[in-house]
């Protein structure tokens, strides 16, 4: 039942595996694409599978209030909705809830809220997060979790953390296990190692597919996600998957990687290329510049995706100058490569026994 | 020198045949999806020619003002800087002055007038508008004409077709001739069959590669547009490949197409793509009414389009009401398909002599 993972080779806390899903099969480390509406902005999903990712994350706040996740089941599911034929990992919502949703009321029971999109009133409580889950056809569901605001005092963050973990209890009673489907514990308690690794042990004690790291996307700063990782990682099972949730840059990655993360999702590389930020090996460009206005070479020289292989800087400079569409339809199918391609670099250099090198590069 | 033209059937004044330019063959009737500013919007190269098409336009306005011509040639023309490998026709610039432009003055030399874009001064004469053709490296340019405006009186249709037809000879003369790059001149007149005539004798008299039929596509209507044919079309040389510029529906390339027109382009299938307009064989649906929302069908059950393939109108609904590219994306690539898909049935249905019964259909 539920997912299984399995780890190939270690190098150092690092660690490169498979994890196996209803809808395929997931290589690890692994970056997934958050296609938060039921599509990755500016993509197909054969571009999208091109690029090389396996998994694509999806938001269980967003569905819920539109389409609404009924009509996603009575169309077949989400994969066939959005026409994606991989493992799709749904968010629960919490982290939506806090950051998009208004006048939300936080109780123990769950969370009342009302839509960004219409103000209508929704009430998401674990049972329903993971029902919602149920109804979308998640091979991977989170469980709800109540973000802790950044920053927090300590007894806040322990009410907070301790809040989830209840919720965490109730989202295992309400999980229908099944083959290739798994649930994920989130671990919250902020930036205080006591109380991540106080997390960590309860939802441990309730028993998850894979344990996911939250909490650390929301400005904190790269120390001290790195200092987080430090405390809890250790305290996680050795044979689950890890995921650091929201997370981030390249170097956030290589660095969470090193200690011992197995898998991210983060808008940046779709963002970024919506707004005409593109990363190259030698860091990030803004196409806007007036300065690639004329340049002849792709957005990044050594990169073998579609964009690189067959557009410049300046048509991708002249496409975002006059809003054409394509800009960033190209320059985010270009980011999606690159990180994807940083992924299976990572991998590589697992098995090689040469990660060091290759975070050094 | 110049393109090449062969009719391969004929239906009545229908023909079906072949352009051979530099950049390859031109199956026709042709319809041309119109890249504007060096895109066709919200696809990829690779994707309109995977939906059927032989050739794109490109417009001399847009591509003059941004990102400039001798920017396009620097960069190794046209067909490189967009990542077209196929034939280009580029619109000379004349339509989009008067619909675009500001504080546009016309006189005998040419027509001087502001950016749409930043209000820098620009001027356009039949000279310049075919140089800036060359440095695209167009594979048909079309002379630089005064687009009369519809109403005119007789006086002002006549006045403004005879200017044209001036700047018509000025046009080939400036135009170097190369083996498969043609230019095509423009037969104006407005609504008055006895000007379209006059018009159509004296660019026969100058000599050109292709006829097109200008001025048509600024709202007077199908039947209208159907007289103009019938009028004009008859004094057009039988060999010469001829363009209606602008049109339009798939009603009105049918009826062009009896009437002997061999090339089209519209904004149609792209602009509905981006609005929600969805072509099918009965009609055109809109994507946003509430009664797509739960519609496992695709856009069009009878299409092989990756858009009608893969997703549901639900989908599609769901993606312009979340206002995600994608819904854009799949509609606009569905259109082209669409259309296309009209030009093969037409050339078919030339070629088997069965033109009527299909234009019935």
């Amino acid at each position: 039942m539920g997912v299984r993972f399995s780890i190939r080779a270690r190098d150092g806390a690092a660690r490169t595996g498979r994890l196996e899903t209803a809808h395929g099969t997931v290589r690890t480390p692994a970056f997934m694409p958050v296609g938060t509406a039921g599509t990755v902005k500016g993509m197909t999903p054969e571009a999208v599978a091109v690029a090389g990712a396996d998994i694509v994350l999806a938001n269980t706040y967003h569905l819920m209030l539109r389409p609404g996740e009924e009509t996603v089941e009575k169309l077949g599911g989400l994969h066939r909705f959005m026409n994606w034929k991989g493992p799709i990992l749904t968010d629960s919502g919490g982290y939506q809830v806090m950051s998009l949703a208004e006048r939300r009321t936080v109780a123990e029971d769950g969370v009342v809220f009302r839509s960004h999109i219409d103000g209508t009133r929704h009430a998401l409580t674990p049972e329903r997060a993971v029902g919602i889950q149920h109804n979308l056809g998640s091979d991977v569901t989170m469980v709800l979790d109540e973000c802790t605001t950044f920053p927090a005092t300590v007894d806040e963050a322990a009410d907070s953390m301790r809040l989830s973990m209840r919720w965490a209890a109730r989202s295992k009673a309400a999980f229908r296990d099944r083959p290739g489907h798994g649930l994920f514990g989130i671990v919250q308690g902020g930036v205080h190692g006591d109380l991540r690794r106080e997390s960590a042990g309860m939802l441990i004690d309730i028993g998850f597919d894979g344990y996911a790291v939250g909490g650390l996307a929301i400005g904190e700063g790269q120390e001290t996600t790195f200092g987080v990782l430090d405390e809890t990682v250790p305290s996680l099972p050795a044979d689950a998957p890890r995921y650091l949730m929201g997370v981030g840059t390249p170097s956030d990655i290589v660095g969470a990687v090193q200690r011992g993360i197995d898998m991210f999702d983060c808008v940046i590389p779709t963002r970024s290329g919506r707004t005409g930020r593109g990363y190259t090996g030698a860091g990030t460009i803004n196409i806007r510049n007036a300065r690639h206005a004329d340049d002849p070479s792709p957005v990044d020289a050594d990169c073998p995706c579609p964009a690189c292989a067959g557009y410049s800087r300046a048509y991708l400079h002249h496409l975002f100058r006059a809003k054409e569409m394509l800009g960033p339809i190209l320059l985010t199918t270009h980011n999606v490569h690159h990180y994807q391609r940083l992924m299976a670099g990572l991998r590589e250099a697992i098995e090689a026994g040469t990660l060091a090198e290759f975070a050094a590069s």
